[in-house]
């Protein structure tokens, strides 16, 4: 059988969402592509992965416009290719974030949403599903899952977030339209709605270390990125039968 | 610490959501109360439960109206007491189900719908968070968590689903209003939308005895209860940082 | 061609919706049926619509219990009988209102929240659609036309509003679903959200006399009954080939 | 007191939604603005409309890019300037249409649906707010009104949709953003979401004359364009107190 390679797009800082993704999914033993600007935290994220045992490779874009993100994609096949590998798994964590009253929204502020919520959301889906086409079945059910992060914004336009929850719903109509599509193939496709702030490092004020759900000083009042990740594992090893497309995460004291 | 106790009402003939749901929670180490109409069905599924292991009891109901879902609640609490017992998962799996033209749904018809759904969802939530407040918080962040068995009919009334839709929405509301008013006091409550046929014994063919996720012969097309039940531990289980009030769940295959 | 009758159930002190949808229907022509509790404040407003020019008649009673609006509304059809009326309007604005802390719900607050949204609103529906399927077609394609009064609450579930949601989200359930099986019909079903405050006579302090839009004081925070009125005439009178289900009123400067 | 303008954009072949709107408010005594792709049509309606004793002129655009959007909207209110005009109405009707299987959604289709309803969409909704903000209060109470042109696709994704759902969800997430942000300034933003096939000039196999909702042969299973007019004209003039955000539009015996 195949090693089972999950795609993780969308790292920021390595605090945040991706971060704990990517190292969640190498301690159950994938191995774990990272896809995001930034290539030194790329680079301090896999070495950390690494130095607890996991692999893990970066694989820096310079944008999530299609053609960085569909030539990332076909590098990470190159490198880990069939038949020892499958990509089973892809985490679509990207999103262009825009909070500012509209008569401040530019025009670049709308172009650069759409660039990386839909165009990149639209090249990186294909990518990830054209790869899970190719794959056996698993244990699960699964020939691959897709899974998306969503926010508050994926649901509500709001005063400060016209661009925002543009990029945010279009990716939520991507999202439900691929679980139709796909799942009669076999292939997962789910999107988590994040209804509340994130304990990542930035917000911590600490350091930029990866954050763990342990540590999260305010497990009411903010989501640790672990704790999201957990959920990710779990809509991943969901039995077909019963599939998940969308479930929201939120603090227990979160106000909604 | 105390025992947990999993309170769980609506069991039908034991082969569906909630027989899966007892079953997998005593093989989890939970003290499980059965509450359900139909006291033979109850007797089976808590001697099988029993059988490998584990412990349930049967706490059989005339009706699902207030008085005797408050009047189980209790017994349950009674039989289970602090402090070696502590109720901290309930479950309310139970409906009333008409689907019917709705020139063909009788008074008796909405009444019924009204007092299981309605009335009986009202008062075993009472139960159950009046129960958890009483709680340590477990190691998750939750003092306890209250799941309900939504389906399609949560989201979309439908040609013969006015009645049956207008109990399944009113539980969905109550849900949402419990989630926003108790997640401060760490009560965690979840609310499932099973978006399929569920692979019972009775859509079986076979004869009522419980089903399993390994037997279910069409996992493209009906949910297995065992992996209905599988996501409802997954949801107690949910840290404290990130819980969910909402997930869908339906087959890989299904039209939706 | 028959006079049209349009019954009015849910008329409160006469100062909100119910009492000024009565108004606007009697001054476009209908025979206006008043179906409430209160008779007293059914005769102030029948008398009001009768100054004005109008035809009203209450029809009060008891209680929204299925039997009574099943018996209103055959005492509206005996008092204005085919072929000389038919009823072409309905008007379900009634609703139980409970605004509490989940833990002071009663199990009476529920069952009367069920009797009144959920038991009323279907025999009403049912007595509605009844009548319709005997009209002809109108000039703007529809046999008749049932409008239900939704609230916030019809969307979202919140810390106050467990019972009154519930009520709410199971009157949505029953509009819709008659909309899908009655469609085809030519028969229109239509529900109104009211996402906000209603300057009736209650909450404006004065003596309950029936406001009126151009009295409104707050027409940016407070919803005028008038123009919610004129919505639903609007409603009335779409176009077979481009009904509305669904729509939502709110005040300019709501914040939602 | 100055002449009202309303801008109208995306017209088609002018027989569809945007023709009639147009076609509408003209007779209502607006000034009318025709921004679209395909001068030819645009130069048939203006004359059409002028044939009938109204005002239209025709603001083509090579594009929806937000240069070409934002250049029209000055065009137009440089032809129409205050203090003699004021622009009280603006309709987005435009969006790109792409309904394929997802792996036949190209790179480029993405990008156009990204430029013509996001990028497009903004532009527009920038350029009106801006207009409005400089008028007076109407009558009823606003200072202008910016109606989207949503679709089924607007609710949902699906299976061919996933391009056109991705826009059309985007633009509905700007409306509600802007419908809460700008309703305390008193100008009002409304989203109809058109559910079912329009009786166009294409669709029913004509010469692309206007339709008219006399003429459309099949009122139950099409929109009749000038029925979906009525609906916008209604929602321009709906009173301040009560605006309606969001209204589904769909033919009597539509499926859904």
């Amino acid at each position: 059988m195949p090693a089972s390679v999950a795609v993780v797009a969308g790292i920021g800082n390595g605090s945040g969402t991706g971060g704990a993704v990517a190292r969640l999914f190498a301690k159950e033993g994938y191995t774990v592509a990272l896809v995001s600007r930034g290539p030194e935290a790329l680079d301090v994220l896999a070495k950390s992965i690494k130095d607890d045992g996991g692999v893990a490779t970066p694989f820096p874009i310079a944008s999530y416009g299609a053609d960085d993100i569909t030539a990332a994609f076909a590098a990470v096949q190159a490198r880990y290719p069939a038949p020892e590998y499958a990509v089973t798994v892809a985490i679509f964590n990207a999103g262009h974030g825009v909070w500012k009253n509209f008569l401040d929204v530019t025009d670049e502020d709308v172009r650069e949403v759409s660039k990386v919520n839909i165009e990149g959301g639209f090249a990186f889906s294909r990518a990830a599903i054209t790869a899970f086409q190719k794959n056996e079945i698993a244990a699960n059910g699964a020939r691959g899952t897709l899974i998306f992060t969503g926010a508050t914004a994926s649901l509500r336009g709001n005063v400060i977030t016209s661009a925002f929850a543009a990029g945010k719903f279009a990716v939520r109509a991507l999202s439900q339209s691929l679980a139709k599509e796909f799942g009669k193939q076999n292939i997962h496709v789910s999107h988590a709605i994040i209804d509340g702030g994130i304990a990542t490092g930035n917000t911590r004020g600490d350091r930029g270390q990866p954050s763990s759900g342990s540590e999260n000083p305010t497990p009411n009042l903010k989501l640790s990125p672990d704790a999201i990740a957990v959920s990710y594992l779990y809509l991943v090893n969901q039995d077909r039968s019963a599939w998940t497309w969308e479930l929201d995460l939120r603090p227990a004291h979160e106000k909604w």
